[in-house]
């Protein structure tokens, strides 16, 4: 166990740095907050780089130390105070490695986020995506997944999930170049609720921006448009809601296919 | 038109209170601010009982003030930030008549909210529920729909929800006197997906509270479990997700037939 108190300690300053997507990039590291959520990171292995705790709750966490204990960092609670984004810290972090080796499997299913800028709505789609069998998630010039709000909304899901960021031209071509079987969700498509039979599986299914909804140049490639159906009066669903909505009903038609 | 320049006057003082969710109950009334949403609470007659305008917006809702002139208040935009929640104040706010006449009509579904706390799923629940003809909720000692967040999250639909609150006792009785088809969404509950032949219209629809889910006592009441299906390693969805899925499917598999 090491044991850090002062503030200007240079590895205190990386994992502070860690609150910027440059950072997180570059280092392929990002960090994680509350016990519970540190808990699940711990479950899945070589996931977590270390772990930190604030020094007033070295007796709570006194088992994890324990079995930890060449990965602790025990800091002065004002050094945690300083990494935690929650707003009542819990005293306990996990540092993360996001490095993605792993490459997309065609054969799976694939879900396809256009532009979708609010972290919370990429949390909850990220969460009802692991829980219903799509885990492989393609973020073209989306919000980062792993910003502290992100992780928050998607729980511990997120060490179930894979992100493969492209931008749009880079998407567009490995559209093609993979004959990828894409459904597009948008106004006027085809009724989720009544289709399921003409749709095929692997399938990559997009989401759109909360407010412009599936980029122009997208909805040009070789698609199926798929929509939910709804009362005339509402303009639209959440995009965290929409998303979920159709991934369970993907899912579960396909039940047993996939 | 009326036009107010002192922060100390009575009405405007009124106006603020409604904040308060005591002082909502007791006149009745709420406020809902955005260009939007308060054009689409116009639409529906004696829903509106007044508008409130900042001067520096006076131009560009002069159409608005022109028609609705005998249910304009004018004022300062100080007096207008100090009614606002909004970060951006759009210059507009109306106020509107919460007071619900209506009874609960038995031959449509209903969507009973036990203990929900979290107001931005309350609006998520909302905006789902209009989209997928849900239209009456019962609200067993959770949040109120009029806060600003509720109203925020649920858009211009929370003017087509009627809303009746309850407490559990009270609730009980209710679903006794009126033997309710009640469908309690619980974890262990049979698939969503798999048994809707075996479901029947009317139902009243029993959503939980985010950490809790349903009480033990309504568990208690004569009802069938519904769940969704899911990955084991994900412990729950949002509790707005997880309504609107299920909202969605069981009214798209009654479609015809409500």
């Amino acid at each position: 166990m090491k044991i850090i108190t002062s503030t200007d300690n240079s590895f205190i300053k990386k994992l502070r740095s860690l609150s910027v997507k440059k950072y997180r990039e570059q280092f392929g590291l990002c960090l994680v907050e509350g016990e519970k959520v540190v808990k699940e990171a711990l479950k899945i292995e070589g996931l977590v780089e270390g772990l930190v705790i604030a020094k007033s709750f070295e007796e709570k966490f006194s088992e994890l130390i324990q079995n930890y204990s060449q990965s602790v960092t025990l800091v002065t609670d004002e050094i945690f105070n300083s990494l935690a984004s929650a707003v009542t810290p819990q005293g306990i972090i996990a540092i993360i490695k996001t490095l993605n080796n792993t490459k997309i499997d065609l054969n799976k299913n694939i879900v396809v986020l256009d532009h979708l800028q609010d972290p919370g709505n990429l949390g909850t789609i990220i969460r009802s995506g692991i829980a219903s069998n799509h885990s492989q998630f393609i973020l073209i010039d989306s919000v980062d997944p792993y910003n502290d709000k992100t992780i928050r909304s998607a729980t511990g899901t997120i060490f179930y999930a894979s992100f493969f960021k492209m931008n749009k031209s880079e998407f567009k071509e490995f559209a093609k170049l993979n004959s990828l079987n894409l459904l597009i969700a948008d106004m006027g498509g085809k009724n989720i609720f009544a289709s399921k039979s003409t749709l095929i599986t692997p399938y990559a299914l997009v989401i759109g921006s909360e407010g412009q909804g599936v980029s122009e140049d997208l909805l040009a490639l070789n698609h199926k448009t798929i929509a939910i159906p709804m009362d005339p009066r509402v303009e639209s669903l959440n995009a965290g809601v929409s998303a979920s909505i159709i991934m369970f009903n993907l899912s579960n038609s396909f039940k047993g296919k996939i």
